[in-house]
This record gives structure tokens, sequence and C-alpha cells, in this order.
């Protein structure tokens, strides 16, 4: 798992997806980025010369794609389509769902941001987010079919997910709730079993720049009952604040696995324990903190598909709402040196 | 719902119920306590000019009598009555009653005092408490009826209820808790399960003076499962730390509301959702935590009868322990400017 | 309970057993020992000529023995046996034990020290420990027949008995929890439910010494329900921070009981309590917190054995894992002024 450490023109910042930091930071320089992180090298060593911390160009070629080249494509695609599509709020919206429901698509966007735009139309709700540090970024679609009752026109709404969150506190998860969008006052109205709540929308300007989803090919993908995930995670918290998936072709084998100072932990899924794998060999580490977030939200029984490559970021799709919403996590690797 | 911000000379003190703090200042000048609520406005604004932030009076008069008529009235009936019917501890008190109904008992004082005076005799125990701010005050009376045994002479004790609180900590909803006063010590006894404590009582002097509630007319009257109220509180929680109850005489319906900086909350009760309502137009706010600590006693599913007037003080009426003790708490609004 | 307060030579420190002082601070001087109490006496009154605050030695050889010859009776033993057995790791350790045993096991040891010396053999685990105040030591014994398979050479583990608890709340009670000793890498290795950790032992001679149980007359043995221990220090809690012991042998009695400043509580426990109790006049007071810990790991139904005499430590026996661990605590007593 050796990288190039002294090229610097194409160098990969470590903790940032390429393409979201190109996106939200148009200006920044390649230069800055690297320098930022030799601070936070996954072995703690300052990298005093300022040379980058790992250089995924290399690898990613021999993979078709550079992240960084996939990047620039979708910039271009957001400056064109994005812009075109989505401007103001929808000119109706009143929809009726089960509390379960809606607070499990609210608390899952929660786990990396506390205001997102939800995008609306005649077909459902989708929203996009990336968390601050550009780390992980969840792509959420919740069909018009998980809810009660729906009728709505296309357009954005700018949402405080914490309040809302806090708001669906007060449902319980088989009570109806209705959600309707006042177009006179830009304000959600959020009824719950008699009470009335009238919330104020955000000016979805003001909110994060919702990213595009590079094209990577990622070669290895594994299908899993939720709760193995949680349990490796649960594991590998107790050595370190890392975690690794390892897949082993040879093996048809994957490792969820952590090192700590002193102790160590390896959780191996072989064919018994998995639904299905798509094997390579390859390794990918994280920081452990996003990927607990996202463990918790994840099915227990149902299957979850984790989807990545050697070093390169990985997806994490499942289904809730009886498979009436899709929820895509994508998390950036940590570059081991 | 404006006031007349001009008149001094009968100004009404945010936050004071006037009576309550007559009678346990004295002394106090209406003017000092006129000066003090500037800082205190509802609206967050400093009322530089030291003028009062209301004047309730001209809006009393047209409700027929003060609360300051009514606690001058109150306070001469004070220094007469009380002070010879209380005097000492009783010559004997012996009790016995389930751990849940004395928990219940103890744990409503404790929503705003941590000691209190019990007045015992051998019709039961009353207690009549104000918190330290003067904002609340709790009238409580717990029949010998809801004793399994019971018996006691006339007398006043002094209680340290967070003690107490703790002590019955030890006992489960249906243990039996035995409850003795030793008159040669001046202490309780008290008996769960075997295990015997022994708490000093304190000298009921040393205890804040327990408040006359005044004479008041207060047109609305409420009746409602105490679970409804409980919901609204936990609703305008999660915008606002006020809480308004407004009744519109017309449409037979009271609402319960809560105003944030960006959002609203409000529960409409018509005539499907209350047990009964005597209707008349007006509106009084309070502070949510007072509000917020008086409905986590609430019955959930037996009935409540919240009173009040247009900024007038409100009674919260329900009981508990099958009937033989009777709550009467009592919040004093806060001013709207 | 009046002591002597004069002699110095033969001074009991407070919160110590004098063996176990002795033993771990061979060097400890009486004088210094006796000056440290002066700052903790029981009734909070500092002792300002300096001298002991209690001296227990003609009360200890009323009863027989005194604990300061029985520690140099220990002492002498332990240097010659202890070093002999007890050297090195085991040539193998491979065991599979229920979760819900070895949890038990673990966190009664980990109520009095965050690392332990293991020690193994062919009958199974044996650990002794002792708390870093010297005050409170646990003598474990996990037999062989506690695991559903085990196999054993004698030797010393060192283990982080923290670390060990946390890794071990993945499994859940019925999980089966396999433990085995790598002795290339001196590590431990325990899977649960699939999930690997290595574990790395720490060396048993940085670990505090292991202290020898003196021989003590102690004439009152009380066995009772767990949960009557278990209620009377909740109790005793809400009161004191102490918490003591008497028994009145003309009554057949044993009063759990404790004082406060204003509140006492007491629990008397008769023939129709207990199981049995070999009676002595006498009363021990403890630091309620060692008490409170110990008594949380009590079972509940089943017996427990208090056993102490008039101002000596208290020994309490019991047994878990199904009769297949027997439990020993000893604490030493609070000198009463």
């Amino acid at each position: 798992m050796s990288t190039n450490t002294e090229s610097t023109a194409d160098a990969q910042p470590e903790e940032d997806i390429d393409n979201l930091e190109i996106e939200t930071d148009p200006e920044g320089t390649v230069e800055e980025d690297a320098t930022d992180t030799t601070n936070e090298d996954v072995d703690g060593e300052a990298n005093i010369d300022g040379e980058p911390a790992a250089d995924l160009t290399d690898e990613q070629d021999t993979s078709g794609e550079s992240i960084a080249e996939a990047s620039d494509e979708a910039d271009a695609e957001d400056e064109t389509e994005e812009e075109s599509v989505l401007t103001g709020p929808p000119e109706r919206f009143q929809a009726a769902i089960l509390g379960g429901e809606l607070k499990n698509f609210v608390s899952t966007l929660r786990v990396i941001v506390d205001e997102a735009k939800l995008t609306v139309g005649s077909d459902g709700i989708t929203s996009r987010a990336v968390d601050p540090a550009n780390v992980a970024m969840y792509d959420l679609e919740l069909s018009a079919a998980a809810f009660e009752s729906y009728e709505s026109g296309d357009g954005l709404l700018g949402v405080n997910l914490e309040r809302f969150e806090s708001v669906l506190k007060l449902a319980k998860k088989d009570d109806l709730v209705q959600v309707s969008f006042d177009t006179s006052t830009y304000k959600l109205l959020i009824v719950i079993d008699g009470v009335e709540f009238t919330m104020a929308c955000i000016d979805p300007d003001s909110i994060r720049q919702e990213p595009e989803i590079p094209e990577m090919e990622l070669p290895i993908s594994l299908t899993v009952e939720g709760s193995q995930i949680s349990r490796a995670v649960k594991a590998a918290d107790m050595v370190s604040d890392h975690i690794g998936f390892r897949c082993v072709e040879a093996d048809k084998t994957l490792f969820i696995e952590a090192e700590g100072d002193t102790d160590d932990v390896s959780l191996r899924l072989t064919a018994d324990e998995y639904e299905s794998l798509d094997a390579a060999d390859g390794r990918a580490l994280f920081s452990l903190d996003y990927i607990k977030n996202i463990s918790k939200k994840l099915p227990k029984t149902d299957d979850v598909t984790l989807t990545f490559g050697d070093q390169f970021p990985m997806l994490v799709d499942y289904e809730i709402a009886d498979g009436e919403c899709s929820v895509a996590a994508m998390v950036a690797p940590r570059i081991e040196t």
C-alpha cells in the first residue's frame, strides 16, 4: 500500500473527495490543499517538507478515470444543468406521511448536515448533502409512493433539518404528519395530531452547494445484512479511530478491520456471511467517526451494499421506507502513508 | 393586547402575582418592583426610562376587582386567621399510605419548592407553597381517605421535600410507607419494607410564608384531558420560551400557542377535543418553564381544568390519588408590551 | 466504642488493612500513616496534636491475634511461596465461555482495579486484587467447570480489565466467547461471533502486587439474600457516606445502619429475614463508597455471607456462574473515634 510521495501536481488531499472540494471552493489551489493535509497524516507524523501525503493519480489512471477528471466533468455539468433546473420554491407542495418514515428521512440527512436543500417534484423528494469537511455525502430519494398523499410542483426548499427533526419528535411512528408549503409566507406548515407548526424555510442559495457524484470505477462490491457492518464498526471503535475494508479476491473474503496501538480487531466475511461479493484485491481506510455515524442509520436485517476500490471512496447503498426511499452515502478514504 | 405604559402608581410588576409579593415582602415598594421588571421585558427590549412595563389596573377594574385589592383583603385575613390556627407540631401523627400516592404528593410540591409546611389534621394533609420568584403556587389537599391508615392531631410540620423524595425512592409504587412523627425528637420516622429512616423536621417559621390565593374573576375555563396540555407544551418548547392560552368566544375555541423568532406552533382545541369550555375573549402569556414543570405532573387521561382571564393568572386544577388529593396550581402571567 | 487515643507505637491507620499496607509498602513507617489519618477522622474533627485517631491493638489482643501480627506472617509466606509458584505466562491457554459469565467475572474485579493478574491453571482462573487505597480486596476463583471448553497450563497473565470489559460489550449474555493466548506475541485472542480481537497482555510485574488475606477471627457471620444488603446500602446512601454493621448477640439481630447530620437510617434483620446468623456483640463501620460498589455486583436472590468482628474488616462471600465462581471481597473498616 505504498504511495508516491514525490509528485505534487495531481496531489489528492487527504480527507477530501477532490471533486467536492473543487465544486464548493473552485478557486482553491491544489498546492494549498496538499499543505493542509500534512498535519492530518494518518500515522500522526508531520510531513515537514510540505510534500503531499499521498498521490492517487497513478492508481486512478489504472482504474480508468481519475477523480479529478471526473470532477471537472461534473463541474461542467453543474454549471449548465443544475442552474437551469432548480430555481425557486414549488408552486404547491402538500403531503402526508407516517411519522416514522419522515423521521428516518430527516435523521439520515442529519447525520452530516443541519440544513439541506430538498428538491421536490411530482415523483417525490430528493436531497443531496455533503458534510462541512467534504468527507461524506448523502444522496436520498424519497418516492411519492412513500407518502399517504402527495402533491407537488417542481421546486427547491431550504430546510433547517435540526428544527424539523425536533418538531417531528412530537410524532409517534404511526402518526400521520401533514406537511404543506405556504407560497405566500415561504413557510412550511407541519401538522401532527392537531398541533400546527409554522416553520420558516431557508434561502436555498445560503445552503452549501450540492455536490455531483463523480463517475468512479469501484471494483469491490459487498452486499450484506446491515447488522454485520454495525457489529464490525462497534468492534473497531474499541481499538481505533480508523476502520479498514479489505478484499482478498482469491479467498472471496472481505475483512473489516481496525488497528489500535496495542490491540487489533477484525471481522472476516466469507460466502456464508454475505449475500454477494464482487471481489477484487484492494483496501480502503476511513475515519471511524464517519462510518460510525452512517452505520447507526443502517437497516439491521435488510441488505446493505458497500462498493469501494483500493484507496478509493466507498459507497453505502440501501433502502428504507419499505423500499420507497433509496439512500446512498459516499465517504472519502483516508490515505495511508 | 395593548397596555397603558404611562401610569406608574399602580404598576403590576411582571412575573409577580402582586398579592404574593406583598405578603412575603410587605415593605417592598411598588416603585422598586416596577424598576426591576424593566430588564425582564417579554420582548427583550430594555425599558430605559424606568417606566413600568405594564399596568394591569385599568383592565382589572373592568373585571371587577384588581389583584392588588384582593391581596389587601387576603393580607388582612392572614394576620388574624392564620397566626391563630397554625402554631406547633401535632401531638400525634401516624399514617400509612402506598408509595405511589405519597411520591406523587411530594413530587408535585417539589415542582416549585424544596421545603414545605404541611398542615396536618384529622381530615388529612394540606400544603400551600410558592416558588422563590413568586410566579407559581401550589395548593394541595391530601385527604385522610387516601391513606391506608391515618391518625393525626392538628399541627404544622416543616419538611425537607428534597430529602423526603429521595427517601421515597426506596419505595415501589405499591409498597406501604409508614410515616409517624416523634414528638420528643421532632423527627419523622419513615418505614419502607423494614428500612427505618429518621428524618429531622424543619422549623416551619424558617420556611417561606404560605400565600393566600386572591379572589379573582377568571372568565375562561377549559376542562380537557391532561395529555392535550402536555402535548401543546412539548410543541411550544420547540419554538419559544413562552406559551400563550387564547380563547375566542365566538368560535368556542381555545388556542394554546407559542411564537418563536422564525417558527410558530399552535394547538386548536374545539368542542370535539375538550370536555367543557366557559368561553370569553382573552389571552394570557406565561413563562414556558413554569408551565412545563406543571405539565409534567398532570394526569394523562384524567381531566384537568385551566381557568384564566385576559392577562390574568391561570389556575390549573386536577385530582390525583383516585380523587383523594386535589391539586391547584396558579401561575402569574407574563405581561405583553 | 471508645478507643485509646494515646498510644502511638501500634497505631492502626484508618482506611488501611494493615497487612495490605505492609505488603505493598514495606518501608512505610507507622508514624507516617498515623499522621495521615488525622485529616480523615470519621467525625470530621481534626486531631491537631498529631496523635493517631485510633489504636486497635488492645481490642485485637482480646480477639486473639492482631491484624499486624497476621500480616507479618502473611508477609513471610508471601516472600517464599508466591515468588516460587507464579512466574511466566502459560504454555497454552484456550477457553470458551458464555459472555454473561465472563462479563460478570471481569466486571467484579473492575469494581476495584483496572488491571489484574490472572493465575491460570488446569483447575481454572483465580485472581486477587487490591484497590489503590488498600481498602478493598477481591479474591475470585473461576472454576474450569464454568467454561464450555477449557484447556490451560500453569501461568500468569497480566490483563487490562478496562479494555477487556469494553471488548466483552460486543458479546450478548449467551454468546460464546473464545479466549486463547498466543505465546509468540504475548497477546490474547478473543473471538465473539466472528469478530476477532487481538489484545496485548500487560507485564504482570508492572501490576500491583497481590496481597495475602490475613488470618482473622471474625466472630459475626450473617447469611442473607443479596437484595437485603443492596436495599440497606441504597437507604444508607441517602443520609451518609458511611455504613455500619452491628450485631446484638442477645437479640440474634443484625442492624445495617447509617447516621447523617440530621437523618438516620437502619435496617434490622431478625431471624425471619436472614438465612443464618452467628451472633456476637460488635459493630464495624465502612466507607459507603466501597460497600456500594461491592453491593452492585451482589446476586439479588442468592445468598451472600457477611463475616466481620468489632471494628474489624468484613468479608463478603458469594458465588456466581451457577456456583462455579466463588467471590470473596474484603473491606477494611473505618475506625471510629
